[in-house]
């Protein structure tokens, strides 16, 4: 399931609505964040970093930039890309890209159930 | 005790770190972040909002419309300025402003030690 950061929670009912970003950190600096992740699940998708940057309006060349610092700063690869053979090469998320999303959204969701728990309990 | 949002939590032991961040929304967009909390700590320390913006290198217009958003939001001001007196007038945090200031702070431990249990747990 692809989602974005935005919390679906709203301040209208309480007064205040406490709302927050999280990523993961690597050797480099980020190594997974929202945008970074939704990049992985279009490229899933459409076996394309090409087509998978199109739908984000993103250029080719950031989300290559992506995809090669979280494959440099994972062991395993995330994104492979095969060029040549007879179905003319093809880009796609490994196993360990399929963990890494998955992880980040559970992630997510633990972090959107402590905001949560967090509006009810905080009064500013 | 001022603190900033960033952890002091370091990726070089696990691989990976789990960062973020959080705010409080309110009616009109941020009640409260990191640079709003620090700049009624700095208002309470100084007496004074232009002293206050310096020591943070923020212009006196921006600090003036943070304390302004925060005073509309809020049911109660957090900053009050006072003119004229003996005293020359002056600016100081409101009983509100201490409660505020420090419902965030412990807002951030927590979080804080979400990310330390979820830096544990979390393999990616």
């Amino acid at each position: 399931m692809e989602r974005n950061g935005r919390q679906a929670r709203d301040q209208s009912k309480t007064g205040y609505c406490i709302r927050g970003r999280i990523w993961v950190e690597g050797v480099e600096g980020t190594f997974l964040g929202y945008g970074r992740v939704v990049l992985l699940q279009r490229i899933r998708q459409y076996g394309s970093i090409t087509e998978a940057a199109k739908s984000m309006q993103m250029s080719y060349r950031h989300a290559w930039e992506l995809v090669a610092s979280m494959n440099r700063q994972s062991g395993v690869p995330l994104v492979e890309s095969s060029t040549g053979g007879k179905a003319g090469g093809g880009t796609r998320l490994t196993e360990a890209g399929e963990k890494a999303t998955e992880a980040f959204w559970a992630l997510h969701k633990r972090f959107e159930e402590f905001l949560m728990q967090e509006d009810k309990r905080t009064a500013f």
